[in-house]
């Protein structure tokens, strides 16, 4: 029962080497053409439901209120509900189902951006599909990876990710509105992600009452000074 | 850029296939040798944080309570605090930590299991790895596939993940003590959960405040019934 499966894993890391390198390259010509663009680009990545959509929503909102040019592409498996939530936000936005694949890959961005005049923008978001392990290894060509924690999700995923987190560089603990009800303990969250992922900036914010907000958008458009 | 990507697909392809056909044979020996030692078996499938231990904690209490006798696997890609949590509880707990994999197979349940003696036992937990996608493919020799959606996800997750709730015999709407301070709409979850896998059962539960566990402890029981 074993023999088929101990055979099999060598040939499957061998052909998962060959993607990625092929999206590790593709990746690096991405970032390229972003940073030719002048253009800034944020992936976010979260489990299910702890509220990338809704934070992107009011992120693009508080980005166009500085009247910074925004514009976003959102992955999923199946449905294009997001695009329309962004949408409706008035924000340029394309929808990326992936058809069963648990995370987006650099490919998938080349084709989502096809068309836009990335000239024209300031600001591209991008949301991964809710997964807290599978985008983990692609590189989307992003100059800012920004992990989503929800206080409903509890303390301890910091811990339990480790390899999503050690690729990120932001920590938003996010529905901070909620810590007091769902009983969450902020400094061991801290010390949790700081163990886990010690150069990572962490922030607090809700995107219901706008805690937080104005640190995001700041640290956002910092780090934009710098690479553009 | 793309052809060493289309020629590699359908070779992952296969060798997928043949790990998941090791796995089914392995699951339906687990499921046999399960039946002959009248162990009624559930897996616990959700995304991250939705809250799968803790009710798994209430449940167990709750058959423990009605003299049933217990035990649980759980899954995580790091750490063993879930199974110490289980542990505190008083049940007999085994971690496995599956170094990256985000699901679990049958075979890691077969070597979790190695050692305790299923005929005294009349239900085995199986806590699956938080993730509503990698989960989907995998038979682990159970008899009832849990899901559980926590309100704090929003409603339109059953139509988010259709694979993985295409395979699930029981969804649970977990935390359910806080729809009202995150707006949950349970009539569009209901729907969405009725469109997206019409056999379902669903429960709405919070382990926190007890609601709905009596109902959840009688599904189980009377499952069990008809199973041993």
């Amino acid at each position: 029962m074993d023999a088929p499966q101990s055979n099999a894993q060598p040939r499957i890391l061998e052909v998962r080497q060959g993607l990625l390198k092929a999206n590790d390259l593709l990746a690096r010509e991405l970032r390229d053409e972003f940073q030719r663009a002048g253009l800034f680009v944020v992936s976010l990545v979260s489990g299910p439901g702890a509220g990338k959509t809704e934070l992107l929503v009011q992120t693009l909102a508080g980005l166009a209120a500085r009247s910074r040019r925004v514009a976003a592409v959102v992955g999923d498996l199946a449905t294009e509900n997001d695009a329309r939530r962004l949408a409706a936000a008035g924000v340029p936005a394309r929808q990326i189902t992936t058809g069963g694949l648990c995370h987006l890959e650099a490919q998938m961005v080349r084709r989502a951006v096809e068309g836009w005049n990335l000239g024209e923008l300031d600001y591209l978001f991008i949301e991964n599909v809710g997964n807290l392990v599978c985008p983990a290894s692609f590189d989307l060509g992003e100059h800012l990876r920004v992990l989503l924690f929800s206080v409903t999700e509890g303390e301890d995923k910091p811990l339990k990710y480790p390899s999503l987190i050690n690729t990120v560089d932001v920590v938003l603990i996010a529905k901070i509105d909620l810590a007091e009800a769902v009983g969450f303990d902020r400094d061991l969250a801290r010390r949790n992600i700081a163990e886990a992922r010690p150069p990572a900036v962490v922030l607090e914010v809700s995107a219901r009452t706008g805690s937080g907000l104005d640190d995001w958008i700041k640290l956002l458009e910092n780090r934009r000074g710098l690479r553009t």
